[in-house]
């Protein structure tokens, strides 16, 4: 794989090389391959996760991280240009922004020192996300000061993310035959209150690191009653939380605790989120280059990953996210041509 | 089996010949023999169904009914006398009454037109139950001014039953990703109106034919969602509503519509009550022998089996129904005594 060539071929080179989850050593191999005999780099590899990294002394260091796999193929390789569009499976999710991290290999004398970061099995579950096993296994490989995540935003700033809770929220009861239902007292009745405080919850909308994020805190899920001749002892509501990045998990379980008081609530999972980190410099010059107003990222994301690390991050990409792992999928060639100068720019 | 023996070593005796549901055809051989031997019954038999009619043209005719079956015998047959008490599997659910009915079999001259009605499978599920299918197939061998059944009620008088309908009451919204909560509409937290009318729900509490009944509308489950991070599109609270004699099936249903007006409400099954027919003259004279003030039935019971074919119906039984269904299931030997007087002497 040659790094040299244009940024819209090399993307189309990677797509060729299939790398559904779990299946992505050939091209962990090629990328791995192509940045060592760069010789200005040093190569780390665990796994199907490569990073690449310059010593300049710099006294800032950026991460630009991409991840290698895509969704299971479905017809969609290899790829084929149409117009204006490279169409294929990962053309947009995101093969097009690992495109770009590869062409800043190139860059031997960039104005802050720079991390890439390649990694595996981001389209499975949690635990297998190559990321998470590099901010656990590996700190050292990816501490840095700001990180771009070149996830799909449509080449857009979507900073830090959400953090998200989940909790049940549990009444109890005495239960009792339902002819004789005085006898009893009913769980799913007294799961009212716990619906009603739903119905009148206000979300915060914080503005953090100068973007604006809005909370959400909802059931997802409610389960009460045994049988149809039963009066229910027990009733359930699974409430999911999504909190600003100015609150820590501790600060979102206390918030949850306190908007149910009366209430067994048990914290069953938790995530935090991410800041922006966008009032940083190195974070506002990026900004600038890019235009445009940053969004918030109110979904989870795997930048949150490098909050276990203090390191603020942000999204950046050129595909579309809302093309992204259908059968159609499409990066269109003129976004990836603008990631690659904007990244460019702002490391030169 | 001879029917001049006391009441009490009768029941003994068709606690000993074992009859669990589906099992019923010795003790129902007896009981045709038994019955066809005295000549002045017409005895009609239809699986281990037995019906033993008087013809003497009275003005009125009263039932008296029995199941044979018992729960699984649980090391509890033989029957044994210990003091005061006949103990073993059947000996309060329901033989005891079974043994009176088979006394009233030997009045040559009842004062109205007799029909004892002995049935199969009343501990198991309802398609099964042998004084349904008497209702449904033979209507003439059970139809009748007044009914009575011999269930364990210790020596009161339980009028009539409740009915029993159940619904599903539902509310829709709009999926979406629980990061972008305000995409959607939570069906869960919709609901909480539901369990706000279910709170305030009064019951109502009427006199029908002089007893006291009980109505009760209870959420039995409440169930909704999907997934950990979708906002739910459905929520279902199934009700059971209970309620008194004087309701129609239709008017419960009627009345559950108005009480969820708004809502998506859909009934799902449904038995309907039955009154107790204590304003009957027949019913009067039975409630003076009894003596006590009878009891509103508020569970569902067999006596509403008898309302498809408008026969008002009463529980009346020696049995204590506290111990029905346990190991150490047994009858008060005076009780039968005085159930076989009260009915005697109605009867006379």
């Amino acid at each position: 794989m040659r790094l040299d060539q244009d940024v819209r071929t090399l993307t189309a080179e990677l797509v060729d090389i299939a790398s559904e989850s779990g299946n992505e050593k050939p091209l962990a191999d090629a990328v791995e391959a192509a940045l060592t005999r760069l010789g200005h780099l040093t190569v780390d590899r665990d796994g199907s996760n490569v990073v690449a990294r310059t010593h300049l002394g710099r006294p800032e260091r950026v991460v630009v991280a991409g991840h290698l796999d895509t969704v299971p193929i479905a017809g969609n390789v290899p790829s084929r240009i149409d117009g204006d569009r490279l169409y294929g499976c990962g053309t947009t999710d995101m093969k097009s922004g690992v495109a770009v991290q590869l062409k800043l290999a190139l860059l031997t004398e960039p104005n802050r020192d720079l991390t890439l970061v390649f990694y595996d099995c981001e389209e499975v579950e949690a635990a297998r996300n190559g990321l998470g096993m590099l901010v656990r296994e590996h700190p050292d490989w990816v501490r840095g000061d700001f990180a771009v995540l070149m996830e799909p935003t449509d080449g857009e700033i979507e900073g830090g993310c959400q953090g998200t809770m989940r909790a049940e929220v549990r009444t109890t009861g005495v239960r009792a035959h339902s002819a004789r239902s005085w006898l009893g007292v009913n769980a799913v009745h007294r799961a009212a209150e716990i619906l009603n405080r739903l119905l009148a919850y206000e979300p915060r909308k914080p503005v953090v690191d100068g973007l604006a994020y809005h909370e959400g805190l909802n059931a997802v899920r409610i389960d009460g009653g045994h049988a149809g001749n039963v009066i229910p002892d027990e009733c359930v509501v699974t409430v999911n939380y999504r909190f600003a990045p100015d609150r820590t998990e501790a600060e979102a379980a206390g918030f949850l605790a306190e908007f149910f008081a009366g209430f067994d609530v048990r914290i069953t999972d938790s995530a935090p989120g991410a800041r922006p980190g966008l009032d940083h410099p190195i974070a506002s010059a990026f900004a600038a280059i890019v235009g445009g107003p940053p969004q918030a990222k109110v979904a989870w994301t795997d930048v949150a990953r490098f909050s276990a690390l203090g390191v603020p991050a942000v999204n950046y990409g050129p595909g579309n996210p809302e093309v992204a792992h259908k059968r159609d999928e499409y990066v269109e060639l003129a976004k990836i041509v603008e990631a690659e100068r904007v990244m460019t720019s702002w490391l030169t």
